[in-house]
């Protein structure tokens, strides 16, 4: 099967490495706005050839979305407008618009809306990693919309590489990733935003951070590109639980200023539940 | 050496293992205020025999607290009062109200104040852990205030359990682990609360959550006797940096209700710097 990755990034990289090692591609084209990180993939390994988007397309059976999702509708349309027989898929964080832009295109069939959760603070084509993706779930939208050789083909790809397959609508996937993923990422900026700001000898970072610290800042070096377009678009899900997650904040705040051991004794035990979930 | 324990849970637990490990305690008795820790720590072989606090002082060597923090203090000052040349220290994360509060004892000389940069999430006599403390680096505070055979000794073990030493006043100290370490529990605590008033479907948070959720929410498991103690006995700076963490939280939502694309970016680059640091 010839694929065309477009996006040779983190997850396009590692997806790369991942279909040539379960044996699903045997010709990879590279597909990259950025010239360093084409001349990059190839170098690496991660894909056999660059070419033009529309070059590419002709010559490909699978095409495989992995760039920013700002991006991610309006390439759909393009590829969707010079596809045949080909399967087009995404594995961009937000749903929603992309299922609405695309919903009336006469090819909506070829195109197979998914979203891996896996993914590390790393980008660009040297944070491709091999053994990505196993064991994680990954999330199929609109299953119905697809044509059933495609979504059985994207089906066979995710099961081969080890990851359960759930099956969401759009605006369901949207809401449960912006509680569990989207904002671990928002505070994780904003710790690392609070630190820089409030403690400048930076020694003392480097000497006193904790392992707690430095996983729970870890997420804050993750790409701009990346997560300011899943931000902005899934922003009423994203602001909804920002809110909450302030408030939350806030009581904790008012209850230290009040010395109020005993409701930071309850409101730490509420928080301990959630290793019953996780 | 005859070392006294008092607190035989994780932190307590586990120096007790890495003393007897390097050959530094001979016999250890553990003193802990709940019966069922005192026998699980006694059956994990954590410590040799338990005593009430008076008579292990008595025959002891080293004292070792490893209680919480808002215990500490007054521990302190009773232990001080029936210590003759034995060597007393903490392991608490706050040291400017216990270096005030034993600052007059005329023993003062027998304590040494230090935190060492370790913990898990976990608590109690089970979650010690072999080789813990090494590589991490570990605080003295007012070290000109303790006797120079006290202090030597304390720096020697924890020497030889891999802590680099790095000495600092209480003040300075409570400031910079309230930025490093204090408030990456309570963002981790507001993370955990915000998702479990929010999502309420337990199975998709189990199934979604990505290793970046689990990381950032791991530290909201960590045990509210320690944690509510630290943040209330660190209030005023746990405080400032929270105000502070709640007012980057708030430049975010702007800018997201915003659509500021551009702003949401410039800051996340700005977030990422933290990995010039860590």
């Amino acid at each position: 099967m010839t694929t065309t990755i477009i996006g040779t990034g983190l997850i396009g990289g590692s997806f790369a490495i991942a279909l040539r090692e379960k044996g699903l591609a045997d010709h990879i084209i590279g597909v990259d706005s950025s010239a360093t990180n084409r001349a990059r993939a190839k170098e690496l390994g991660l894909v056999d050839e660059t070419l033009p988007l529309d070059e590419a397309i002709a010559k490909s059976d699978l095409i495989v979305l992995a760039i920013p999702v700002n991006h991610i509708p309006l390439e759909s349309i393009k590829i969707l407008n010079n596809v045949d027989k080909q399967i087009v898929m995404d594995m961009g964080s937000t749903k929603e618009e992309l299922c609405s832009i695309i919903s009336q295109h006469p090819k909506r069939g070829r195109f197979v809306a998914t979203h891996p959760m896996w993914g590390t603070e790393r980008s660009g084509p040297d944070s491709a990693v091999q053994g990505a993706f196993a064991g994680r779930v990954t999330v199929i939208c609109e299953r119905e919309r697809s044509d059933s050789d495609a979504l059985q083909a994207v089906e066979k790809i995710y099961t081969a590489l080890g990851m359960p397959i759930k099956y969401m609508e759009p605006e369901e996937h949207d809401m449960h990733t912006a509680y569990i993923s989207h904002i671990s990422h928002i505070t994780s900026y904003a710790l690392a935003l609070t630190v820089l700001e409030k403690e400048r000898e930076n020694e003392q970072i480097f000497d006193l951070a904790s392992a707690g610290f430095s996983t729970t800042v870890r997420l804050a070096k993750s790409s701009p590109a990346m997560w300011a377009a899943i931000f902005i678009q899934n922003k009423y899900n994203v602001l909804d639980v920002l809110r909450e997650n302030i408030h939350q904040l806030n009581i904790i705040r008012k209850m230290l200023e009040n010395d109020d051991y005993d409701g930071l004794y309850r409101i730490i035990e509420k928080a301990n539940t959630i290793s019953k979930i996780i």
